[in-house]
């Protein structure tokens, strides 16, 4: 007898062996025609999975208003893409068509160079086959079984795959639909007619299995929702999104560039980029001095030896430059994290419980070997500046400590105009044993991190077993303009750099004993290059007043008050703002278009009236024309403006476009 | 016949074959009696080297007062201070012995293991040798000969030397003094009675041939003078010198530290290094500002690719850091020096007559790999970060710029205190191949340079044969506060990295056609490292009130002013001060005795009177007790002084220490 509990409440018993859709159609044909796929105890499934024959589940009927109901019509989308593919040309071999953020993708090996000129053919071919309204069906075969099937498509990808990746599998599932057929785990929704919408987006290289080793196949971007507006909707922000791409905007306004011959993932920070990045790390040195950081520099290399103390080497090798070697015992890695070398710091003389805490800070520049697949403009790099501190602190005095390190995270971000985040404290699991330290001490912690964030009114989200190994955390994860998820600052304690094993960091208490530091690592931004990346795309290129690389532009509207305008321009230099005349006899409607384009925030515009009465013509990027003002009351207004670090931005745009990337100091 | 040319004009000739020593002779017994050696055209031989015995030659004969027969007399010594530690000690090998700056060594292959407390003895030995005064004989052997002489005396370096270092030479040279001989080039002095003074310095391992495979020696530092006072003089210099030793000061003052975990050279600024370089380059950062400068950051690595291109790789390889090997296709190299990364952003786009000069500046970190041997605290290094920038411009704006540079570079000097400096123009020899670009452009450039210093009424002093490879450059020689030299700011024009060979740079002129620009590197302070260990010791750590870590201490008479000093230490913060309060239940003498040793600018002593009164006891560390002032006035007061960087040290000590460094930024 099987206990079937329904999300309303309900219980229904069975002592059959029934699917979901049996569940569905005993409730009503009504839910039955709508079920898509199902969660069985939150694990979502095919509508037609077997239900266990006894004991008790909570089982969820997925329809088309359940967003886990949309992945698995993308997966059956993908399979009716590859089918119409197979159909319009010859010789087409499948390796792999997963779901992935946003949509799916189907990777193919056929000889016929795929362009966006195919689209429309694929997608009237996928409209037929979806009116055909086939059904997927699941087919369960044994090894031996399904290695037939595929030998019979001739599909070798699969036969490989079946012989070596799924080398552990006694039992294969298939899904038919018509005459195509594929490998696959499911699960696929009953039938096609539930794709209400679909478009394919793009086509691209890929390895088979990412490897460069390998064949390079056809990867077909596409993307499918149950109706036509969610559908216009995504797309419309896939526009958004591409028009606010940080690498078109930084190569177009002169931000940053990225040169072969220096490297792959490492940033030239242009004149102008290096502007914004100087004001960010002058907001946040102001902030480091206002709760009492020390600030110190350290080289960018470290003695091996020195990470496999920390134990950053050999365990993260995969992930960093290979070392340089001088000789067999002189081998230098370029430091993958700062925590080391502030480590030998804290250790350069004995401390007292009096100095604690100790808060030291660094603009540090740290290299990580990411695969050049994986490398994304700024977002995802191979050199990167952390806004990185580490506070050495008594284990009594980690609750304050932290409370401190979100405070300053929250100013910085808000400060930004980045106030759409969320706060996820990253905990042990109590059941796996990858924690080092005692587990007394991470239920204080922990407790410290819940009622920190409570007391501070932040709804954060605990999630076990995503802690560091070393200690919890709690990362902000922060939602931009176009409601895209970005993981940004993060705060984390840390008991193993400090312990025996590692360090063996020490104090000396009130007691006159030694004691053991804990320590904090926090980077409110995490990685300069990722922020700035970010902030690219969240304002569009569009920096406020306080952040812009060229913050006002004087206009002339004739030669003839040139004069006047230099001393203008002069006038807002000694007031410490960066500006530029722009002289050149042309149109003064053409030189606005032109500050507009380049999205300087003010533009001073002087003809004879200005010049006569001193002042100047205020015209704001964003409200247009705001009048003449005396030169004088214009400068104390963006003076003010700036004092403030006013955020002012047009955003278009809104939620939903899903995680973009993951943390820069991530387990680290 | 030979004419011999005296430095007072007077004419000898001789049909003789004779020695300076028969020249003084004939002059008179007196000259005879006093002179050490001579100068034949301007080289210095010895008293018996025999004279041409034709033509014509300059003779000038050295005696005490010249200082080219100082290093003569101490090459002597040296040979004296070997032969009194052969006769103390058994089974003596000796290596080499040379003068060095400020005096002399000996390299001692001996079993017992020297230390200060034998210098008594040996010093004891060098008088009774010297009272003896028996001449130093110059004796000229074939090369078999001289084997037959070194195996007879059994000295197996000089063996070894014969035979391998010395394998060319047909003919060579020992000197005899009693029963010691030596291999010596010489020359010697007559007899060992000119030694006025000497003494034993100290004691230090040191390989054979100075590699680490070879065995450690005991190397005997000592000096010696024509006279007591000259030698106690310099005794005083070197104790004042280590009175200021960056390294023990640095470490005093938790300024920097070196770890060997993370690597020698490799500096760790401590957070009150770190303040002062952050005031350092904030200076520097105003300056560039004023000269309008764009700023930049570049990573620290960059293909190998690229620095062949530049020509640093592999013709450097010796000075770097071995490259970083991902793949055989794929190395990376911890950039030497930033100029390749600035060429790689002029390159970034095309550029226009129009915006020339373009001035890219960064404090950026480069690595050099120095052999552990030459390094030194601060000084010699093998990480640094320079104030770095590459100037690009038109041929004709070379000389303005390079005048820019060049008063930049006397402003932050001077602003430093250190205003006793040469600049030595480094021009090209004619007649060496080495150099660059065509002569035309050589000599223009040159030209250029001495008639900007002319017009800057600075003394230049140009010397042939000292250009970079690539361009003629200016270098600051600075001397500290005892006179030694150090080779810190530096300006340099550079015509091979924007040629064709090299990187091709170009920029479109006003005639429409493609151009060449010139490039010009410059770094005022040179290197922060190196600029930092020469101010430790320039300030022997008392650093000005603008650059010093901590700027004023409060301390109060007795605990019950505390809540008064708080307020006032407050103020200070506000106004932007690096203050602390001591507020520990010691006696205000201990206290003030406490900030003064750690070389605290100011001491604001706060006692009843103060807070009646709402003022404070303002103690200079120079001038002591100034007496009492109001907050505001005080703190006004000292606002002036950082305002106006006011260096206001005690000196002690002269010049005439000797050259102690060279360039960072030497032919790179």
């Amino acid at each position: 007898m099987l206990e079937v509990h329904l999300p309303d409440g309900n219980v229904k018993s069975y002592d059959i062996a029934i699917t979901p859709m049996d569940v569905a159609a005993d409730i009503g044909a009504g839910l039955a025609k709508a079920t898509l796929a199902a969660q069985i105890d939150g694990q979502t499934v095919g509508f037609d999975a077997p239900l266990p024959t006894e004991g008790s589940v909570n089982l969820r009927l997925l329809t088309n208003k359940d967003k886990e109901a949309l992945g698995v019509m993308r997966h059956s989308c993908a399979h009716i893409m590859a089918r119409a593919v197979m159909r319009l040309f010859d010789g087409v071999q499948l390796a792999f068509g997963p779901t992935i953020e946003g949509g799916f993708y189907y990777d193919f090996d056929l000889e016929h160079k795929l362009t966006a000129e195919d689209f429309p053919a694929i997608e009237a071919e996928m409209k037929k086959i979806i009116k055909e309204n086939e059904p997927f069906e699941r087919i369960e075969e044994s090894r031996e079984g399904a290695l037939a099937v595929v030998k019979d498509i001739d599909q070798h990808y699969k036969i490989e795959h079946i012989e070596t990746g799924l080398s552990g599998h006694e039992t294969l599932s298939f899904y038919r639909q018509g005459e195509f057929i594929d490998l696959c785990r499911g699960p696929h929704v009953p039938r096609p007619k539930s794709i209400g919408a679909y478009k394919l987006l793009s086509v691209a290289g890929a390895y088979w299995k990412g490897s460069s080793d390998n064949k390079q196949l056809q990867r077909v971007y596409a993307t499918a929702f149950f109706n036509k507006d969610d559908l216009a909707a995504h797309l419309e922000k896939l526009e958004e999104a591409k028009r606010r791409d940080h690498r078109t905007l930084g190569k177009q306004l002169e931000l940053f560039a990225i040169n072969p011959l220096v490297g792959q993932g490492l940033i030239l920070w242009l004149p102008k980029g290096a502007v914004v990045r100087q004001q960010l790390t002058d907001f946040v040195s102001e902030q480091l001095k206002k709760h009492e950081y020390e600030s110190v520099f350290t080289p960018n290399i470290g003695k091996v030896d020195l990470y496999k103390t920390s134990g950053h080497y050999p365990y993260y090798k995969d992930s960093q430059f290979p070392p340089i070697h001088v000789s067999d015992d002189e081998e230098y890695l370029l430091k993958p994290m700062n925590c080391p070398h502030h480590i030998m710091i804290y250790k350069n003389r004995p401390r007292s419980y009096r100095e604690l805490p100790v808060r030291l800070s660094e603009f540090g520049t740290v290299y990580r070997y990411e695969q050049s697949g994986e490398l994304n403009g700024m977002t995802r790099v191979r050199g990167f500046c952390q806004d990185d501190a580490h506070i050495f602190c008594m284990e009594e005095q980690v609750e304050e400590e932290f409370r401190k390190c979100i405070e300053m995270t929250q100013y910085v971000l808000n400060s930004l105009g980045l106030t759409d985040y969320r706060v996820r404290l990253g905990f042990r699991d109590p059941d796996n044993g990858k924690y080092v330290g005692n587990s007394k001490v991470w239920d204080r912690a922990e407790q410290s991190l819940v009622s920190v964030c409570k007391n501070m009114g932040i709804d954060a989200v605990a999630e076990a077993g995503e802690a560091a190994f070393y200690g919890p955390k709690a990362d902000f994860v922060v939602n931009d303009c176009l409601g895209r998820e970005w993981q940004l600052g993060t705060v984390q304690l840390d008991y193993n750099l400090p312990s025996t094993e590692r360090f063996a960091l020490e104090y000396v208490g009130a007691d006159n004993q030694m004691h053991r530091p804990v320590m904090i690592h926090r980077a409110p931004f995490g990685s300069l290059e990722r922020f700035m990346g970010v902030l690219i795309e969240h304002f569009a290129g569009a920096f406020p007043l306080w952040l812009a690389p060229e913050q006002v532009r004087v206009l002339v509207v004739s030669q003839k008050f040139e004069e006047y305008a230099r001393k203008v321009e002069a006038e807002l230099k000694q007031a410490g703002f960066r500006v530029k005349g722009d002289y050149r006899p042309e149109k003064i409607g053409s030189k606005i278009r032109d500050a507009q384009l380049e999205l300087i925030p003010y533009m001073f515009v002087i003809g004879g009236r200005e010049m006569e009465t001193e002042s100047v013509a205020v015209r704001d990027r964003i409200d247009g024309d705001l009048g003449s003002m005396k030169v004088a009351e214009a400068i104390d207004k963006l003076k003010q403006e700036v004092a403030e670090r006013k955020v002012r931005q047009v955003f278009t745009g809104s939620a939903g476009l899903g995680t973009a990337a993951t943390g820069t100091k991530d387990e680290y």
